[in-house]
């Protein structure tokens, strides 16, 4: 079983949902490329979990796919790791014709899509995720990028894929804490848009539920980027709960993830909303259930008055204002625009 | 006196060319920037002889300029020197609104193209080119890019500038050997487009037509980008001297520079145009002559055999493919797109 959302950004795409798809990568893949010459690029870690049934199922499809491999982690998504993506395509002469696979998680996704928007000035590439973060979120949209040693994904392309393959199986293989992560995303995009998906999320134990979690929350996601592909306005609402969020990874020095930064974030927007009067204490209370329920931390790491001044270098900073997504109950979000200083306020009041 | 040209790409923008622009650019800035913090970029040449008149005009303009200088050459047109200008543009908390200069020639031009391209997944910028194949070429057009250890502009993206300032004056502090790099862009585009701007340069001696010729060549070139900003098709006709020139230049190690390299290339594409029966004997006399007389070579620097595997990794190279500009009369060219094999053998009666 497996399903198939359209994203109409301007240039169309399709995202393939279901169990096992990796196998069938190759046979998908020749719906939208030509049979040839392929790069793929993974990294350590997935290299050695999802390669060779990736590998095996191009190769039966008639791709010749070169693979290049970097470490794993978060440590790796620096422009030296983007240097070397590049020269290995430079190196193996693929043209502008040509096509390049993302094979894993985020960083592997935000990495290899940034190269393939740059290299040559930008050659097709295809996401197979496979972490749920990367699933929900990091595979649907077109950003790509690396870090910077001033800050995370500071530099980047808007670059859509020509094609997403998510194999739901995959998330098996995930460490528990990597699941949580993209549990996290998807529970925002549930208070995003969709009190259907908050109710079956909110309790836990929704595995038997899986890939309607997955292909919903895509769905959700495909319509807020349809809607406004380059970031001009709807779309910064998919920040929710990230302005804090981004602050709490950074002032923990990245050992916070994003996934668990983005639950803090979230369930402290939510007091915020309700203590600056726009929404009622229920709202903060089932949103910080459900967090917990599935695993994932409400409480900030850190006093608020150390995460406040982080929040000055957010990338969605335009001059002297900040834009907050702020939720008003589950399913209505709406955009703030504030001066820097009184959205920090605002935050403070949901320490 | 200076005249303005509008190129209407997606983005449309202005470029104005004329005398002793650069004291009037923080003036010239105000039309579509507000005053405010603003990055310069520059390179170590150019930061002496020019940066002062900007930055003074800027300030007098309201401006508050933060000026970053990487060291002169083409061997700064890396990832490392790209790297350097992201970070510069981080610690000093730029952001989505705000505006980078770039003051130098194509290195400077292209490096703070593609650092504005992809800084916060893009932001604006400001082209001043200081050297006439600055001015003539890479100033216009949105090409942005630098090199890899594997070939030259094998990275990069399209992002076109908000203002280009073109001030003719400061083509008279180039030394000859590299204004007449931009001559030979501008003998390329009269051969390409424009026979009464051929018959103007092809004696030499136009100096009292400075303006004339750049603001020809400019309205050419923005005429041919407007059609096809992203080098769908006819953009590749200003490549026109390039597939030989490019690896003219790689086969030198880049000891020949860019100009003369297309010089080379432009003479020995229109020799082999006239051995292949395209072209009469007389397109090539003529374009030889006129080279020529503007101080520029037209003989290849290498046996023709060493630089024909050079043009396999030629960027335009779309899979087994190669498109070749090849002039047909002065003002006339077409395309070929040929199988690498048939475009070597086509470039190898040019020799």
């Amino acid at each position: 079983m497996s399903s198939t959302i359209e994203v109409k950004t301007g240039k169309p795409y399709s995202i393939h949902v279901g169990g096992a798809l990796l196998a069938r990568a190759g046979e998908l893949m020749t719906a939208v490329h030509a049979p040839g010459r392929i790069a793929v690029v993974t990294d350590s870690n997935v290299a050695k979990l999802h390669c060779p049934t990736l590998e095996n199922s191009l190769k039966t499809a008639g791709f010749e796919p070169h693979v290049h491999v970097f470490p794993a982690g978060e440590a790796s998504k620096t422009l030296a790791t983007y240097a070397g993506i590049l020269q290995f395509l430079a190196e193996n002469r693929f043209t502008r014709t040509d096509v390049v696979i993302a094979l894993g998680g985020g960083v592997t996704g935000d990495l290899t899509g940034f190269a393939a928007a740059t290299y040559l000035r930008g050659i097709r590439f295809v996401q197979i995720p496979t972490t749920l973060l990367a699933m929900v979120d990091s595979s649907v949209g077109g950003k790509t990028g690396v870090d910077l040693p001033s800050g995370k994904n500071l530099v980047g392309a808007f670059h859509q894929p020509s094609l997403v393959v998510c194999d739901t199986n995959v998330t098996a293989t995930l460490p528990s804490e990597v699941f949580a992560d993209g549990v996290a995303e998807a529970l925002k995009t549930a208070v995003l848009r969709d009190a259907k998906l908050f109710a079956l999320m909110e309790q836990g134990a929704w595995s038997t539920h899986l890939d309607e979690v997955i292909g919903t929350c895509i769905r959700i996601k495909a319509d807020v980027v349809e809607a406004d592909e380059f970031e001009h306005g709807e779309r910064k609402l998919l920040n929710l709960g990230h302005t804090l969020g981004h602050a709490i990874e950074k002032c923990s020095n990245y050992t916070i993830s994003h996934g668990h930064a983005v639950a803090m974030g979230l369930a402290a927007v939510a007091r915020a909303a309700v203590a600056n009067g726009l929404a009622p204490q229920e709202l903060s209370d089932c949103i910080s259930n459900a967090l917990q329920n599935n695993n994932l931390p409400v409480s900030l790491p850190l006093p608020i008055a150390e995460l406040l001044p982080a929040i000055a270098s957010d990338k969605k900073r335009a001059g002297s204002k900040l834009t907050l997504a702020v939720p008003l109950s589950i399913g209505n979000c709406t955009l703030l625009e504030l001066p820097l200083q009184e959205a920090q306020e605002f935050l403070r009041k949901g320490a």
